[in-house]
């Protein structure tokens, strides 16, 4: 369905190679990641990876650290605020640099709650109830389902819109999510005149990575299986042990067919986007290894790339009072980009 | 249903009059009206009369402009916008003290919209598909229904909650609501620590005024029939054309029967409501009187009553920047409350 949805609407997204060529006007970057700790494998190369050449790229980056939407899944407070800490320790680690974005933590700017209010009195609860991850997340919950689960995707259209973001990169999940921004954006302008700018996706373009145990998924923090999910502060001996055990079939030659090889093309996929190599210099490199040697070669180009990271990482988690200040400092400045635009939207839609 | 539910939990709700008892402990008082322009009868009777006494009685009372509740029901922004500062100078006018109590315009204080987000990740949706008032009010405006028309009893229960509020006037169709709060503190306090006291209502003991049009349906500022509703401020003429008009029935006497006689009986209810007599003593002055007579004489007392009140709305209306600073200076009071508990709400979900 999303694939349909996104066909239908190709002018609402560019791809990233695009997003980050000199001919598009690309204003204002929104992006948000949720503090379940360090990231994974998929997280760095799916989002993180893109934050950082974004940033580069575009004069006004804003990344959050979502720890309102936290709360629409179960979480001890304890857990919540450290995840909190050990994620910034990891995007920061991974390279984004707090002089050339705005990073902060979410619940530290008032505004995006207030917005979401104002957004949620212009948005359809049937259409909310229609969502896939609505359904999916609640049955993964066995729950009736709360407030918070129901409404986050009217949180995250706040999120964008209260900076008017003119751009946000997406995973391809989330691209239902992003149409209702879109939708809730022509919806405000249409009965408050013209505000905001109606945000486009930036889709990545790396291959999803999948579960090393079962590649038929994709890699995930929540997956009860230990050894499928390899987290970027891996010790070089965990990422040994992961890759080892990493699931294929019965070739041992490495070829590269996801649908046939779901398995050896996922470390196909890994390979080439941790060295930055295409796939088919990947597979010239692996002509004449078995696929169990492949594993290990890699294992060593994951090890490679992390290590630095992962010291980093380290250091970090050791000064909490220096990550809980980046992420106020953010705030503050992001509450200022934020304070005129929210006033503005106080007198449209007649609260002063 | 609501009567029910409200028998079930009699210990939840005390009425009026032993609320003012020296007895009971009533820290704190929260209460909220939306901004629907200069109150009616209803309202006065209803609501506002009894703010006025409970601000005599306790000394932490908060009242709220509930703008942001307003937005659940289509309203054009200038229109908001003028209802906002005509509610508050009636309210003013009827006696509200902002000396004795804060009063406040909602949008201001935006722990009111963060803490409502806390709390609906604690609701189930299920629960409010079901509140009564989710069903009338999506009917009445033939459509989907808005997540804000959905959720605005979590906004409610966050009303209360964020000043940590012991006491709620309410009337009986906000029984349902007031009782969602109470869940909600109870379930915030299960699973964070004690923290929330558990609101409790203070029920008016005013009977529920009635249109002049039609004696089974309660009056109403949205009635189509302009002859229903007697607006506080409305001119002498007007308040003797409507009560000449008021439906009653082909008995001619006076007698109290709400039930074979509505209509004359709602007259007697709102002349014992207007001068503070009882309905036995408003009967006797009544005897030998028909009903045309009588309702001139009930339009006297209305007049009396409200003329000194609606000269005052005349003069608060002129001066619209001392209503936004009233507002204003109640909405720096009530966020210097406000602030160190939602602080403390922050620490307690993991948010620092």
């Amino acid at each position: 369905m999303s694939k349909n949805k996104n066909k239908k609407k190709t002018n609402t997204g560019v791809n990233f190679a695009n997003a980050l060529s000199q001919n598009m006007v690309v204003d204002r970057i929104f992006s948000g990641i949720q503090p379940t700790g360090t990231p994974h494998l998929g997280n760095y190369l799916g989002a993180i990876q893109n934050w950082v050449n974004l940033q580069e790229k575009c004069s006004s980056v804003l990344y959050s650290i979502m720890d309102m939407h936290s709360l629409t899944m179960p979480k001890e407070p304890a857990v919540l605020r450290q995840n909190t800490l050990d994620t910034t320790a990891a995007i920061l680690a991974c390279g984004i640099d707090p002089k050339k974005c705005f990073l902060f933590r979410q619940s530290l700017v008032p505004e995006h709650a207030e917005l979401a209010w104002i957004l949620g009195c212009l948005t359809n609860v049937p259409r909310l109830l229609r969502l896939p991850q609505w359904k999916m997340k609640r049955a993964s919950l066995n729950s009736e389902g709360t407030v918070g689960l129901l409404t986050y995707p009217v949180l995250q259209a706040a999120d964008i819109l209260l900076y008017k973001s003119t751009h946000v990169p997406v995973g391809e999940d989330q691209v239902l999510h992003l149409e209702l921004a879109q939708d809730i954006a022509q919806h405000f302008n249409k009965k408050y005149g013209e505000f905001f700018p109606v945000p486009k996706a930036i889709l990545s373009t790396t291959k999803k990575i999948k579960s090393l145990r079962d590649p038929s998924v994709k890699m995930s923090k929540s997956d009860p299986q230990k050894l499928a999910t390899v987290n970027i502060a891996d010790s070089p001996d965990e990422i040994v042990l992961k890759f080892r055990k990493a699931v294929t079939d019965f070739t041992s030659e490495v070829t590269y067919d996801p649908a046939a090889r779901p398995g050896v093309s996922n470390l196909v996929s890994i390979h080439a986007a941790v060295t930055g190599l295409s796939i088919k210099e990947v597979l010239h490199q692996a002509t004449g290894l078995d696929t169990a040697h492949y594993k290990m070669v890699v294992a060593e180009s994951v090890i490679q790339k992390f290590a630095p990271i992962r010291n980093e990482i380290k250091k970090l988690q050791e000064d909490k009072s220096h990550l809980i200040k980046i992420l106020e400092d953010g705030a503050e400045k992001a509450k200022e980009l934020a304070a005129p635009i929210y006033q503005e939207i106080r007198r449209l839609v007649g609260f002063q």
